[in-house]
């Protein structure tokens, strides 16, 4: 490999720690990493692609959040199924005119973000490129068959989401809109919380039959669990938690808000907090076939219009 | 995620197929995939990521080439742990204004590969990108405690390498020298076999003490195997197996064959060819204070003089 990949993994090396997790049996330093599940569990995998100009801006997004955000999209997959997050894995490609400080901080970004979840950096890969490129993996485990999928909602079970939607879009929005935003360690959009404890809680109960993150936005996500559970759903409209400066517009179709979107039998005690984080019921799932469209939206009127699947690039023109 | 990218996903999943392999108990369409290893084997991941101009080029390498190099380069890392490979992920960042069929040929050339292996893919991610770019994570088993290390070479084991080397750089040479070469089905360089019969053999017959692909030239892969065992290594200049077409120079130093190179106690038998495939002795480790530098190689005039460890990029100019 070229003597500048080679010192960057180095000082990636250097950065990252060994012993993070006790399933890491072998991290870098090898043809691949060794990975020792629990006894009677199953492996997580996950991965995320992000590029500078369509996954975030450098003039936007400070290198720390970027590194923060890019390893929070995996473990938020982790706590969709409900698992337990083990290792990550960095892929990253840079261009060569690249501000060392800029990747130091970005991977400090991710490894403090991993070291809070024990997660380990397990493996990697470097090169070149025209633009910043992070593929990262992230690993996980859960016991065997316990992984909450997209496929298990029902007609007749109830819609949950944690935390409140639409600030990650709002945020975006001011910036499309030409506003400079401080990056804020409490912001979502910059720091996003991946619900780890929160998808755990519910898998330990039983008590989730489908889950997903919302990463691309309520009305999109809830379709991926409708078109896995062969089901339909209605949102009601006037029970979506909103985020401070979102609506319900970027509330239902804003994305990288990083919440669960859950599901429940209808008889199912659903707490009103779980491990802290608010939880608030949104709707209920139907049979397809109950209505016209897929996915329906009961406004405050009382008048059910459809809810079209739309991610958040048809505000951002992405 | 814009509609592109869902067409695209549609697209390889639809190439994809699931059922692949048994340790799959979920591929694409999830939050993350499930994998079930046998019982009593740990799991291997590796991640390899491969940039438009850094590792290929599109006027030099077809698409099918292509898909073939990058998952090639993962099964090569598996097989060096002497690992089994379950599944594969491929995450795939893409130009605008990229053909349909170039994406179409590359998702089949590394499918093909892929199903050869009975590896499934079970998941990835897409975005657009300034250039192509691809990650491919691949996933593997090993019985708990038996994947072959970097690490476990000792004085005066025997170094064995897989083929012959320096293919896959004489045709790059010859391609920065301004030649056109037709991508044969059988060269190294286009279509390189990795080597997972061989490594399998060698795991099950506890004979290799250690073991590393060759991916960045035989100097620069053996001098991990030295930093990793903390050891030094001589290697007989007329004993290496030299590619037709190749020079010793490019056997030494060029990159890209996906080869193994292993070690084994001295009085191990080792037979001259191994699941069809030559094997060849070509050196022996040492203790690191034996010599003046790590790594040395005796020329057929008898004289040893000193082996640095320099990747094909040194000819390359990256």
């Amino acid at each position: 490999m070229p003597e500048p990949e080679r010192k960057l993994i180095e000082h990636v090396r250097g950065l990252a720690r060994t012993g993070q997790n006790r399933s890491v049996t072998k991290g870098i330093g090898d043809d691949t990493a060794v990975l020792r599940p629990k006894p009677r569990h199953e492996l997580l995998v996950t991965t995320d692609l992000c590029v500078e100009g369509f996954h975030f801006r450098p003039e936007w997004h400070p290198a720390n959040s970027v590194g923060h955000r890019c390893l929070a999209r995996g473990l938020s997959d982790i706590a969709a199924m409900g698992g337990e997050p083990t290792a990550c894995f960095l892929s990253l490609g840079l261009p060569e005119d690249l501000d060392q400080k800029w990747v130091t901080q970005f991977v400090k970004g991710l490894i403090t973000l991993a070291r809070r979840f024990g997660v380990e950096l397990a493996g990697g890969d470097t090169s070149g490129a025209p633009a910043i490129t992070a593929d990262i993996v992230v690993t996980g485990q859960v016991p065997k068959g316990k992984a909450v999928l997209r496929s298990g909602a029902k007609p007749g079970d109830r819609i949950f989401v944690t935390g409140e939607l639409g600030e990650s879009a709002a945020i975006l929005k001011r910036f499309f809109g030409g506003e400079k935003v401080q990056a804020s360690k409490t912001s979502r959009h910059f720091y996003p919380e991946p619900r780890i404890a929160v998808g755990q809680w519910l898998r330990r109960r039983g008590l989730a039959t489908a889950m997903i993150d919302l990463s691309d936005g309520l009305s999109v996500d809830l379709s991926h669990i409708c078109d896995e559970s062969r089901a339909g759903a209605v949102i009601h409209a006037e029970q979506v938690p909103i985020a401070r400066l979102a609506s319900l517009e970027l509330a239902l179709h804003g994305g990288e808000d990083y919440e669960l979107l859950f599901t429940t039998k209808a008889r199912s005690n659903v707490p009103k907090m779980i491990e802290g984080v608010r939880v608030t019921e949104v709707g209920t799932i139907h049979r397809r076939s109950d209505y016209g469209s897929q996915m329906q939206i009961l406004g405050q009127n009382g008048a059910l219009r459809r809810l079209k699947p739309q991610g958040w690039q048809h505000f951002s023109g992405g």
